[in-house]
């Protein structure tokens, strides 16, 4: 269900660079009048005339004042980012300047493009599906290698192509089912059951897998919350400064990425790890006196996606950190238990054997030196591990988007009606039904099914001149 | 004097955009490797092979990974902003994609640009005297219609031109005066010493005109500060907002415009009217129960450019309003003297005819009705008046830039110094002397002499980028 709306039909126009003085700013126009709207305001040459493609220089003029010195860029549709005509006019990065160059454009006709709109544009006008445009505003917003190179694989098409196949398959399937329909008095089976029966166990596998990413897909867009949690002295804020002089990352000013009361961040292999309540590390140690350190941590434990519990190699009870790991296994945390200050360590602890005095799961156990940077990199490893759970990256689809996750779940509840549909030997009608659901679902992520308000919602969230 | 360095022969990059998140940015390269460095990371064309003045879509990568989808731009030398290979690349507005697309070109072997370096370049490549260049910068920090204006009409040489022909002149007597030594035994004259005198005569009187339009310069680049006094509820709150309520200014956040503990800005007719310690208008009226209302404000007055001492025409007597006028006047004030509440009037005071009651100078004395808007144009167009003082606008070239100005005293008075020698038939080798300290100056002005320190000194204010 494409659909067309009249009011697409006029020309947009937005700055696209960001607000602020700057070298350069640059206003995108796209719509029907979008080079007439430009050459209007152009004298030195007949835009409408040039190539598409190629940029002119020259002194932009309303009504024979000058704005401004530019530099306009050309693309005809349906060669450009909309599918449209589409202007890139560069200009001085004064905002006063831009403003009123902007200004020009709408009195020549040019309407201000709403957040997303030439996106949306691009969508309606098949340049991308909804699945591609929307990892537009997730590369837009990536501040780590991983979420970078997950939106440019689903820009480029990924994850659309993961679903593509799939709904040729249930088509082609739900064609032979209806056309079984058409034949229903003759009883025949046009649709080839156990093949039918194959693709949806093979589907249903599929999308398993696309849908258990989301839970890595989010933690790539939002971080990994980490609670560092033990007794005082055991090198909490040492650690951490240890972990931060190496990785501290620059977390750009984007509105959402502070999840929690956080002070620290660090990128390891493009994985943001956020520290938790850092300022209770490193202000308020004192107050933890309890015997093993957890006691006041509780609550901090419970909002991290990661806890790590840090001791005193030289000091700790085996005892005690079986009590921990008890604990820890209980509450369900995914956990990391640290030996800190082997340096320190009198024999009585050997680093590679401190685990065998005591009944602790050794995977989940690192022996540490934070002053001396020893052995912090496996720790980091077992991080990333934790995080990743034995996924792989690389060009694998991973879910990042929460409406893409909910389809996905759709999805997979549809696949399963067909399978049982197929065990109890449904009529073909009602199997045509649920693979037609399935479809819906599927059309929904990457944009075949939509509506405008879905749509609206989906682009409102970008930023304007996107 | 032009200068080559061989630091030119480099490439350099920046972001051009203002940072921060965005639709889009843009990096630009200049320099000899410019085109060879993005078109490394470019594999889907060879971009060496493209024609200038050309876009080009595709994927950004640097050793196999994806970076970004971009728009590369090209211009080749001499036909680009600095006069050099450059290629601009348009990628995604995300501040973690641009700064990698930035890694990966400085990799490439881009060295970042120093603030200003493109600009510099051009200079140094002859695309822009040095007059023009500042103009550049002049341009990005446009705010008013006036600054945007004048900038653009010095980018586009308006002040170089009317140096050009000073310079051209001076140079052909220099030559003549010169070849005269040559000849000294023969005490011939080959320059005419009334047509020097003439020329000199003239220069002086335009390099006034020049040198006079700073102080217009200065108050369109850093506004016009204002001061209303007057007694409590002489109605100056209301006045404020009548005013502000049809011109509140838009100022964009550009580091300098902010002058004084200032509240409201207005822009009429172009130029920025700031209305100083408006606070105290606002809430400390209550404190000024002085007879006439000027005690209290005088360091208030002090600081600003113009004075307006606002009163209630219905009470104030005569009297009182000539000692206000005696005071500004001995004090050297710009200043209006506006008579409010003219709707209250009783007859006692008909508005057109309220000053003839007095020995006020009409000139100064407007009277309004800050509540009705009545005759608040007329305020404005005063207010306008006061700062042009009858200099036209238009295409006038208005020296903005302390460095212009002080060149152009130093101009003036070496042309002085020429008429004073030939006033005292000084002999050519003298007021030859004095014609190329002249010509020093105006080349100062347009970069035809200059130095390293200098030129660094002024591309250093410029943002990185530009």
């Amino acid at each position: 269900m494409k659909y067309s709306n009249p009011q697409w039909d006029d020309t947009i126009v937005a700055l696209a660079t960001p607000p602020g003085v700057g070298a350069i700013g640059v206003i995108r126009l796209s719509g029907p009048s979008a080079f007439g709207i430009v050459n209007a305001l152009f004298p030195s040459k007949d835009l409408e005339q040039q190539a598409t493609h190629t940029a002119h220089v020259g002194l932009l003029k309303e009504n024979g004042e000058a704005l401004d010195e530019v530099v306009v860029t050309l693309f005809k549709g349906p060669r450009s980012y909309t599918g449209e005509d589409v202007v890139e006019i560069s200009g001085h990065g004064s905002p006063y300047v831009l403003q009123r160059i902007l200004d020009a454009c709408m009195r020549g006709g040019a309407r201000l493009a709403r957040p997303g709109e030439f996106t949306q544009r691009a969508f309606l006008h098949g340049k991308l599906d909804l699945a591609q445009a929307e990892a537009v505003a997730d590369l837009i917003a990536a501040n780590t290698a991983a979420t970078q190179r997950n939106a440019l694989h689903n820009i480029r098409g990924g994850f659309s192509a993961e679903l593509k196949q799939l709904r040729e398959q249930l088509i082609s399937f739900s064609a032979l089912i209806e056309l079984e329909l058409d034949f229903s008095q003759e009883d025949v089976e046009f649709a080839d059951r156990s093949q039918l029966y194959a693709l949806v166990t093979g589907a249903h596998e599929r999308v398993s897998k696309l849908a258990a990413s989301f839970q890595l897909g989010n933690v790539m867009k939002n971080g990994v919350s980490v609670a560092i949690v033990g007794k005082p002295n055991a090198g909490k804020s040492t650690l951490l400064n240890t972990l931060l002089n190496e990785n501290r990352a620059i977390v750009s000013e984007i509105a959402g990425t502070t999840r929690d009361t956080i002070e620290e961040v660090l990128n390891i292999d493009g994985i943001l790890f956020r520290f938790i309540d850092t300022a209770g590390i490193r202000e308020h140690t004192a107050d933890q006196i309890e015997q093993i350190g957890v006691e006041k941590s509780r609550e901090k434990m419970q909002q991290a996606d990661i806890v790590i519990y840090l001791f005193d190699v030289n000091t700790m009870k085996p005892s005690d950190l079986e009590q921990v790991q008890r604990e820890f296994e209980t509450a369900g945390y995914k956990y990391l238990l640290v030996g800190n200050q082997v340096d320190k360590s009198t024999g009585r602890v050997a680093p590679d054997g401190w685990h065998r005095t005591g009944g602790v799961d050794s995977s989940r156990l690192i022996l540490i030196s934070a002053k001396q940077g020893l052995h912090v990199e496996v720790l980091k490893e077992r991080l990333v591990d934790l995080v990743l759970g034995g996924q792989v990256s690389g060009d694998t689809t991973i879910v990042t988007n929460a409406r893409h996750y909910h389809a996905l779940q759709e999805i997979l509840r549809s696949l399963l009606d067909i399978r049982n549909g197929l065990d109890n030997h449904l009529p073909g009608d009602l199997l045509a039904l649920d693979i037609r659901r399935c479809l819906q679902y599927v059309g929904e992520i990457t944009g075949e099914v939509s509506n405008e308000d879905l749509l609206d919602y989906i682009f409102s969230k970008f930023c304007i001149g996107k």
